[in-house]
Formats: structure tokens, C-alpha cells, sequence
């Protein structure tokens, strides 16, 4: 079923969902909180919105967004805001672009960049947009791809070159991008196709002082000042994209009380593990992220302190650990929580007991003991998590980029469905724009990275580890990383190509250190990648979508899937809220941005970039700045456009409070606030702090003021 | 030993401080946390001062301090600010003043009040400042007149007789105020001798809703963008005060990092409480405390919805009973933290664990039971304290009056020594500019509050008490109330002079309806009062002493006592704090001011003045508004001078942040902060808001910009 409107495919499911609920009665429905929620778009809770806004999007409404949203393939979300391909998304989104266009001499994350005619816009090496044009149920298929009587480790590999074959087939058959997307754990796959653009130029990001004002320590807080969007252009054949599908600027911006939706890419939640799931990333898997989040984040600092083109260097990379440890702290905090593991384990617990107690119902029954499995197979994952975390492949760029060849070699040898997922013909373009990626390596930086990476892995896995004794062999950390990197021209785009272009053979003959290096690691690789996907994850996703199917049996499609890093709608409204005894304003303004900044005594990251302090008798000071709403948002969705009822953009995401950070567990009703830049703010510094007209004149177009 | 200087006190004391220390090294030192205390002028802690800031105040820069600091005896602080004995204190200070020189259709609480010349200066209806002008120790000559061996409500009266016999001397001897200070739960006694002014004339005091931006959920807040300040001057001989000792301006006011002090009058702390009284104070003290606050709470907002003049009338009853509850909430919520109760208590167990082990000390084993006693009386305390709260004599104005006036004929014929403390020779003229004040009292609110108390009494101590029984003889509250204000002529200062003035007899020949019905209660207020002062106080008192005195002797005077309403100089610095993850800015600005209107939508309690907003385009906004010092302050603080080395104003004290709500009980040495308006923002706001030129002329000098 391909579906290029949701409306007819949301009538279907909500008429199933109604049949289910009336036939089972026995588990209450799960509870929604607040404005919780990231649904697909062909599953809104269409009777929520009547009843709490009075407001339901029409399929032309839902369209007409899906076709202007954008998701940046490197992470992150967008949407186009001008008939001529101009799109808006966060700088924090560009940041990964900014510092791969600029090198020594040329900091465009440290200066910004202001293209002041589509001449001067400049080509990003390799970055991927894609647009969501159609999506097709396709779980009936791989269900009967799959023999039940079958071992599961063989389930999971007849599921994935079912998956392999459907995506080829659609890649053919149409040109997109196709990827089969599981959501509730296996419960439901879906086809969704990307049309993708690679021309993409930027047009214009503020300096990063603007962008992300306030540093570390307001990442995740609010009230917030930050510029943190940025502009590119999207062409096709050397001429900016002509589109129809492209979001209105609304005059005035979000006012308080409005409803608002948000439409982007959240990257991951884990709202359906079990309960044991989450007590083992209470236990080790959170506090192993973090351990080696801190790991890198010392290894940065450490590069970025021997001089100022280090520190340039490294910019990207600092912001990157930063924001995923003060992220990640945020969802540990919320996981030490006893109340909200109690919540989520009571609701376990009722689905469990109507599956042990169930008769008749053979999707409920065939539940039964899948719970405990996931625990076991769990625990056996736990049993090698520090194999899993520390023998890092991929610790540093080139290092990756020489796996990768090794892998893709042998790959691309094989028939497509019997190929690692991301080797497959559908994934090959993508995966080479990143191969053969223009953008600077700095071989001084990798060779202190590997290093740190080994000594790492010595340390905590011993001299005797597999990964360890291949990858040192007898060697200390910093000798092979030394003789690595001097022995190593994957430095340059075209050695990558030529490797990769000459198959097996060439990668098999590769006299280069670090290819033969690879070449030594793969065995370990493959037999780790094995042990998991046989013995782990075919347990996770075969009992999963038992506990899936039990829970459609009980709730029905009441409720949304965990986010995949596919798009979604959150709906919501611009509120403040209550924090400690008093009340945080909806929005701020740039009067609160000098405040700050007079009131800090502009220390450091609390100094004003340069422009911006030079433009403040000009700017209307009582312009809003950045906002807050109660949409349910995370990671994934920075720069998702925020629009009002007409569709009007009138506020970027880019961040969510403190508050905010548990909702990769459960969304937080009373302070859960998503944080947006205001359109006005972006006008507004468009103008006065940027002078770029044309790109305002551009978003308002010539009615607007 | 009288001083007019601390120096030399400082001196003997931390003399003998270290001796007792060399004998006593069984217990350690009490932990002073940070910036922690409020300290008398004769005990500073000099080597910390030296040690962590290299500055000591030398006497003349104490003597000068303590001569410019200014007592507000309806409870707040002050300083003087010019030669021409012009007083600065805080608008929630002058609160009480301007709402009782307030009426229909004059509403300076609202409207502000301005004098532009200084024929325009109105006077103070009963106002009262003192200025400390003397200390003296007469801890010796109060044990001297104790007999140890008699009961101890034998020598609660001794000693209370001596303190009386000490007062009546100073005044007569030397004409000034004089009040016994008991310090250090009775580990010591001072005479305090004031300066007392009682013509006093409002100068300028803006409007409530700039000088309370944000209203009751910004109260013990920070972030903070409030113009808090109100100014006096002292009169005599209907000329301003000609003064030596008073502030001079700071051309720049605080800065980052700079050791402040602050000079005022902390009203009650009870740091020195014990574990069992704490606990006592948790579980029931403050709980009732709270329930009654929220009945009055609930009976001014009554009272206020009748009409617009009655919400002008009852503007500072709201505000301070607002302001308590938020107070006593927070101070509530501290003591609910078990870590600080342990902390506490762990403290108290090791002067207990000294004192029980003891040998030959006797001052030690003279305190071995006193903590069971003081647990017991606690108890005994308890059990009564349905009646202790609500029984309230002084609910209303009129009605507390008129119980003084018949207490006051029945003290006034007793000797000096034998009369309640408040009815001393020492205290009658401050009593009596109270009793005679010409404020404006509304009958129709007091009728109102007057059967709302006694509905209370009668619904939570049942128609039997004597107190319920004596006060509506059978009635109903509002029939009670209704005759008895209908009954009464005392709204009339002129009627209370002469009742006074009539002593015993014309007090018991009064038909006035409130006067027969205090004389009525007065039995049952002094059969309560006894019993209060003979079986409670006299234990806390007696038995207090001696941990007192083990205290002393086990650490020497090496702390600060318990906050008294007296003088007192705490030292900190000005600093910004983290919170969360983030970090709170020591200063805010006027662009603040405008970030919070605007991004609350100015709604209220977050609207502006139309002053204000009208000067907004004169005003330089980056001037620093409010900010924050770690000093250690509480209630009574109000209006405190902050003030540097140079001894110069560079702030006004106003409130403290939430997290220094503990304060009552422990100072929180992280996030504990003093709230000020910042000297610059007087001056601003002055000149550009309220074009007050010639008062900021007089703080600043000729000399100053």
C-alpha cells in the first residue's frame, strides 16, 4: 500500500484500533501524557487533537509538510522555507559542514558565512538531504518471508534479506532512496522513499558565539539566546531546486497559547524496551556511554590544546561529546528515577499478566515468555559490553574509512540480500558520497586519537583480547598509531576510490599500513557482528515483535512507535512553566541576550560575537528570541521547523530543556519544553545583525514587512 | 564594659577563645560553611576575614558603619546616605508606612510617592528608627542577680527583674533606648543603646509594581529585576538630621568578585536550636504556622475582592502575609531534608557525647540533662499548641489595641521590674507612638477579620476553651464582631490616649465594648502567659544556657550567635552561582527587566510600570539592576547597606534566593545568595524613571556623574 497522502491509511488504522480496543477489554490503554507523542504521519490521534485543540490537519495540510520537511542525513532535521530550494535547519546541524569547508586561515564555524548572492553560495562535500515522498506498509510481506518454524537466528536472516530484496526492488523500480523502517519493535515495516539531493551549497550560518550563546552550560536550559539556525540551498543541475512544497513564513511568529506542530526526524528513543532493557542501561549501558563520551571529550581537549589550529580542528567534535554527554547525563538522571522505572514497569506488568493469563488469544499467549527471553539475551549482551564498547573500528575517521573499504570489498562480492544491511545496492550511494567525501582528515589528529583509542582498549580489555592482539600486535598504542598513519594515503579522496573501485582484488593487494591493518581486524569484526545479530539481536526482534503484537492485541495502534530517525509529527503549544516558585516566560528576547551578557560580565561562553554586540542599536530589542513549547522532541529533531495552523513556519527547534532530556524514556508532562528559535529573531538578525537582505526579502517575500 | 568601638572586645575575646581551645581539644570547632554568619561588633572572625580575604575592618571602619546603619523598628534595616540624615531602605520596608499614609484616592503604595522638594517631605505616621550607639556585657551582672539553687522559675523572674532594673537605669542615666540582648540562647547578655528618631518623613518610594516586578512567584527568586528601594529622612527639630556617619555613593557600585559586607538587623534564626526542637518545628510548628497563615491569607483576599478600595486597603497585609508564607515554606522544605537534621545532629551528639563524659569540668557536666529538659518542655509545648495559635489576642488592629491598653493600666501600676517586658520604662515610648499612631484603622476590615478569627478559635479549640468562651459568651463570630466594632470608639488615637492616660481606672470604668471584652480576656492571657513563661521558657532559658555555656566551653567564642533583630555584619562576595547545569549570573540588568515583560506577554504579576516603560528609551539598559553576594542574611535584613572595603553603598539588600531559605536553620554554602538592587539602578532609575535629580545629587555628590 503506498501512500503518498496519511488520511486514508490514518481511517484504516483508527477503525482496527477501535475493533481491537472494544474486543479487549481486560488491559487498560496505555496512558498518553500531556502532549506526548512523535507519531508516524499515517497514525495521528486524530480524536486527541478535535478534542484538546479542535484541530485536525487535513491530507493536503500533512502533504504539503511531509513534502517540505527535509532531514539532513548526517543527523538532523530541516525544512525548505523559498520556492528556490533555500533550507533552514540549526547550526549546530551545519556544524559537521562548516568545519569540514573550512581549514587553516578560513573558519567559517568561527566567522560565519554569508553568501550576499547565489554566487557566492558554496558547495558542502558531502552532504545528503532527503525528502520524504511516499511510504508503503510493507509487514505483511516480510512476514511471509519469514518461516516461523525457522530457528530465530535464521528468521533474522531470511527478515533481512527479505528487507534487502524489497529495497533493491524499490530503488529500481523508482529511482529513490528506499529504506524498510521497523517501528514497535518489529510490530510494523514500512517503505518509506527519500527523494535525495548531494548538490548542496550553503548560503549563510552565523559565527558560533551567536549560534550557541551560552555554551555547555545553557545546552539543554532555557531561557536561551541563541542564532542557532543556518541556511543552505539545495540544487539540481547547477541551478537552485525549483519546489512547490515549501513553508510559508508567517508574519508575526509564534504567540503564546498557540498551537504548534513539529515536523522532523527524532533519532532514537527507547520508549518500548522492557523493564529489564532499561535496568541494564541504568546499570552499564548509560554509565559505559559515558565513561567513554569522557574518554573522547579528554582526547579532544587534549588535541585542541596544543594550538589554535588544533583547537579550529576540533571544534565540531568538542561541541559533538559535549552535547551527547550533557544529553546523555540528562536520560541517566531520569533513569535513576525509581518513579518513572515503576511506571513503566507497571504497565509492563499488565500487559505481561494478560499474557499469562490469556486462553484463547494466540498473539497474547505466543507473548508469554518473550519478556523473559529479552532479559536473558540482554544479559548476555551485558556479558561482553566492554568488548562491544571498546573495540572501536571506527574510533577515528581514517581508521573507519579503512574498515570500511575491507568490508565493502568483501560485500560488495556477495548477492545483495546476503550483504551487511549498510552494503546493500539501495545504501551504496549514500554510503560513497561519504567514502569519497572531500572534506580535510588531519592526520595529526588521527594518529593522537588512534592512539588514545588503543591505549584504551589495551587497558581495558588486556593484552590478550582478540581485537587487542590484532590490532597492537605486540606493538605499544602510540608506535602503531605512528606507523599507521605515516603509512597510510587514505588521506586522499582519490586513493579511497581507486581501492574501493578495484574490488576484492585491490583491497586484498592494498600494500597501504592501514588497509593491511583492517585486513587483520576484519575476522574479529565479523565473528562479533555474528555472535550479536545471531544470538542478540534475533532474540530482541523476534521476541520484541511478540511483545509488540501482544501489545497492538491489547492497545490497538492507540499509540506511536519509538523514534527511527524518520519522520514524524509532535503537536504541542507555546507555553512557560512553573519551575521551582516561580515561572519561566515562554519566550525570550534580545534584551535578555544583553542582559546575559552584562549581567555575566560577558565571560566566557557568555561574550557576545562581535556583530552582534556592534549591532544592537539597530535591532528591536523586544524581538523574540527563542521560545518554548510543549511538542514531544528529541535528538534528531534539531532544525524541524515549527509551524502554527496554517502550516506558517514560525519557530526552529533546536534544543530541549533539562526537563526535556528523560523523554528518551518517557515524556515528562509538566516541564517537558521543546526550545525554538523564533522566526522573528532570525528576520530580524537576518537583517540588522548580517545585512542580509535579500535572503529576508527571500523567507517573507516582498508583502511582508 | 562599655564600647562604643568592637575592636578591643574583638581582641579579648579571641584571646580567650584560644585559650579555652588549647584546654578543650575533646570536641572540635563548630564548621563555619563559606561566607557563614551574622556576627556581633564585638566578635568578628578576624582571622578568617585576613585569611581568605586579607581584609579586616579596622574600629573606625566599624564605628562608622554601625553609626550609618539605621534600625526600621516595624521591622527592617536601613542606612543613612547624606549629611542631611536621608535614610535608604527597601520599598517592602516603607510598605507599612506608605500604606498607612495611603487613603482613598491617594494611594502611594500604587502611585509611588515623590517629593521633589523638601517642603514636600510628609511625615510618618508612627515610625521608628534606632541607631546603635553603644554595647555593653552585662552577662556578669545578670548571673550575679540569679540565684542558681532557686526554682527556675524563680530565676526566670530574677533575672528578667535584673534585665528590667538594667533598662530603667540606662534609659534614665542616659536618655537613649536601651534593651537587653540575650545571645547565644543566654550564653550571654548585652546592653544595646539606641539613638531613637520617631520624626520621620517620606522622601520618594516608587511604585509597587516596579519596586515588586514579578510579584509573589519572583519573591526569594533570582533572576530578579526589581527597583526595591524607598527613601526617609530623619528629622529633629523639624530640620533634616545633621549627621556625620553616613554611606557614601560608590561611583560604580558592586562588581564581580568584590568582598561586600552587609550591615542590618537579622530578625530570628534558630542555628542554635536543638535537634529536638527542630524535629519539633518540622512536625508541627511550621505546618501550623503555614495553616494559619493560609486562613489569613484567605481572609484578606476576602476582604480585598469587596472593592477596589478595599484591595487598596489591604496591599501590605497581602504582600507580608505572601511574603511569610513563601519564607516559612522554604524554611519548612529545609528542614524536611534529612541530611540537614543528621548534620545538625551530629554536631549536638558530640557536645552531648562531651558533656556526658566529662569529668572535672562542671560547666560540661552542668549541661549533661539539659537537652532531655528542653525535649520535654518542647513536648509539654506541643500539647498545648492548638491553643498557643489560636487564641490570638492581636488578630486585628483594633481589637490588639485594645488588649494592650487593658494590659497596659494593670502593668503600668506595677513596679518597674515586676511588669512585662514590654511595659518597662525603657520601652513605654516606643510602645506608646504605636498605640497613639494616627494610621488610618477600617472598621469594616476589621469586623470582617475579627469573626473570621474567632471562627477559627471556636472551629479548632471547640466551644469550651476559656479563650472561645470568654471571647463570644455564647455568640456567634459575626454577631460578636459585629457588636464590638460597632461598640467601639478606638479607631480614634485620641480615645486610646485618654483610656492610657486614665491608668487602671479608667480602663476598668470603660464601656467601651472592645475594652469590656479585653477585660474580659485578660484572665485567660495571663493565665497562659504564666504558665508559658514559668514551665517552658524558663526551661529553654535555664537549661539552654548551660548547652550554651558548654558550647562556649568545648569551642570558645569561635561563632555567631542566633539572629535577635540587632545589629549584626555578615562578609561575603559577589558572585553568580551554578544551577542545574547551568550558571546563574551574579547581575541583571534593565534589559532583563524588559526580557521578562516582554516575554510574558506583560501579564501580571510581570507588567510594567507605565513609568517605566514610558522611561525605557531614556534608560541606559545595560546598567546592572539587581545582584547577588554570598552573605548570610535573613528577614530583617531588609534594606541592609551593602557596602566594600572602601566602606562605600554599592547595594541595597532585598531578599535572598530560594536556596537561602534554609537559612533559619543552616547556611547552605553553594548556592546561598543575598539579593540587592544595585546602587547604579537607584541612581538610574531615579534620575531617567522618577526625574528625581536632586535626590540622586544628594547621594552622589557634586562629584560624581
Amino acid at each position: 500500500m503506498t501512500r503518498s497522502g496519511a488520511a486514508s491509511a490514518r481511517k484504516n488504522k483508527t477503525t482496527r484500533a477501535a475493533a481491537m480496543a472494544a474486543a479487549m477489554t481486560l488491559v487498560a490503554t496505555p496512558h498518553l501524557r500531556g502532549d506526548e507523542g512523535m507519531w508516524t504521519l499515517d497514525n495521528l490521534p486524530v480524536k486527541l487533537l478535535q478534542d484538546r485543540y479542535g484541530f485536525v490537519p487535513t491530507p493536503q495540510w500533512l502533504d504539503h509538510l511531509r513534502l517540505a520537511s527535509v532531514r539532513f542525513n548526517d543527523g538532523g532535521s530541516g525544512s525548505f522555507v523559498s520556492k528556490d530550494g533555500l533550507v533552514l535547519t540549526n547550526h549546530h546541524v551545519a556544524l559537521g559542514q562548516l568545519q569540514k569547508m573550512s581549514a587553516e586561515g578560513k573558519d567559517y564555524v568561527k566567522e560565519g558565512f554569508f553568501a550576499r548572492s547565489r554566487q557566492e553560495e558554496i558547495a558542502c562535500p558531502d552532504l545528503e538531504l532527503n525528502v520524504l515522498v511516499s511510504l508503503e506498509d510493507v509487514t505483511a510481506k516480510i512476514a511471509k518471508a519469514v518461516d516461523p518454524e525457522a530457528a530465530q537466528k535464521d528468521q533474522n536472516e531470511q527478515r533481512k534479506a527479505e528487507i534487502s530484496r524489497i529495497t533493491k526492488a524499490s530503488t529500481e523500480q523508482t529511482g529513490l532512496r528506499s529504506d524498510v523502517v521497523e517501528l514497535y519493535q518489529g510490530g510494523e515495516y514500512w517503505l518509506y522513499r527519500y527523494k535525495k539531493y548531494t548538490d548542496i551549497r550553503l548560503v549563510m550560518a552565523p559565527e558560533i558565539q551567536a549560534a550557541f550563546y551560552g555554551g555547555d552550560p545553557d545546552n539543554f536550559t532555557y531561557p536561551r539566546y541563541a542564532l542557532d539556525f543556518a541556511f543552505f540551498r539545495v540544487y539540481e543541475g547547477e541551478k537552485p531546486l525549483m519546489i512547490d512544497h515549501f513553508l510559508k513564513w508567517s508574519a508575526d511568529g509564534a504567540a503564546e497559547g498557540d498551537m504548534v506542530f513539529v515536523s522532523g526526524h527524532p533519532g532514537h528513543t527507547d520508549r518500548l524496551k522492557t523493564a529489564a532493557q532499561l535496568e541494564y542501561e541504568r546499570d552499564f549501558g548509560l554509565p559505559l556511554y559515558l565513561e567513554i563520551a569522557k574518554k573522547k571529550r579528554r582526547d579532544y581537549y587534549d588535541y585542541a590544546r596544543k594550538g589554535p589550529e588544533q583547537e579550529r580542528r576540533s571544534k565540531d567534535r568538542i561541541f559533538g561529546v559535549e552535547n551527547a554527554i550533557k544529553a546523555v547525563s540528562g536520560e541517566y538522571e531520569g533513569l535513576l528515577d525509581p518513579a518513572l522505572l515503576k511506571a513503566l514497569k507497571a504497565a509492563e506488568d499488565s500487559l505481561r499478566e494478560a499474557a499469562a493469563g490469556a486462553k484463547a488469544d494466540p498473539i497474547l499467549k505466543a507473548a508469554r515468555s518473550s519478556w523473559d527471553k529479552i532479559a536473558k539475551a540482554q544479559k548476555a549482551l551485558g556479558e561482553r559490553r566492554l568488548q562491544t564498547a571498546y573495540r572501536r573500528f571506527d574510533a577515528t575517521k581514517v581508521a573507519g574509512l579503512a574498515n570500511t573499504i575491507v568490508r565493502y570489498a568483501a560485500e560488495a562480492a556477495k548477492p545483495n540480500d546476503k550483504r551487511y544491511e549498510e552494503f546493500r545496492e539501495s545504501n551504496l550511494e549514500s554510503l560513497r558520497l561519504r567514502l569519497f567525501s572531500p572534506a580535510p582528515i588531519y592526520p595529526d589528529m588521527e594518529e593522537h586519537l588512534l592512539a588514545r583509542t588503543l591505549e584504551d582498549a589495551l587497558d581495558k580489555l588486556g593484552p590478550k583480547d582478540e581485537f587487542v592482539t590484532a590490532a597492537l600486535g605486540g606493538g605499544s598504542p602510540a608506535q602503531v598509531a605512528h606507523r599507521l598513519i605515516a603509512g597510510t594515503k587514505l588521506f586522499d579522496p582519490a586513493e579511497r576510490k581507486k581501492l574501493v573501485e578495484g574490488g576484492e582484488k585491490a583491497a586484498a593487494a592494498s600494500t597501504d599500513a592501514l588497509i593491511v591493518w583492517a585486513r587483520g581486524l576484519d575476522y574479529v569484526y565479523r565473528a562479533q557482528r555474528k555472535w550479536y545479530e545471531d544470538e542478540i539481536e534475533s532474540v530482541f526482534i523476534a521476541e520484541g515483535n511478540r511483545v509488540a503484537k501482544a501489545r497492538f492485541a491489547a492497545y490497538g495502534k492507540t499509540t506511536y512507535p519509538d523514534a527511527t530517525f524518520t519522520l514524524r509529527l509532535s503537536y504541542g503549544r507555546v507555553a512557560g512553566y512553573e519551575l521551582g516558585t516561580t515561572f519561566v516566560a515562554p519566550f525570550t528576547t534580545f534584551h535578555g541576550l544583553f542582559d546575559r551578557a552584562v549581567g555575566t560580565g560577558e565571560k566566557p561562553p557568555f561574550d557576545l560575537a562581535p556583530r552582534v554586540k556592534a549591532a544592537k542599536s539597530k535591532l528591536a530589542l523586544d524581538t523574540k528570541l527563542n521560545f518554548v513549547t510543549t511538542n514531544d522532541i528529541i535528538g534528531g529533531n534539531s532544525g524541524s521547523p515549527v509551524i502554527d495552523r496554517k502550516g506558517e513556519f514560525v519557530g526552529l527547534i533546536f534544543d530541549g530543556n533539562i526537563q526535556s532530556l528523560v523523554g528518551r524514556y518517557a515524556y515528562e508532562d509538566s516541564r517537558n519544553r521543546a526550545v525554538a528559535v523564533h522566526s522573528s529573531a532570525i528576520l530580524e538578525a537576518a537583517r540588522k545583525i548580517y545585512g542580509m537582505n535579500a535572503l529576508a526579502l527571500e523567507l517573507t517575500g516582498p508583502s511582508q514587512p
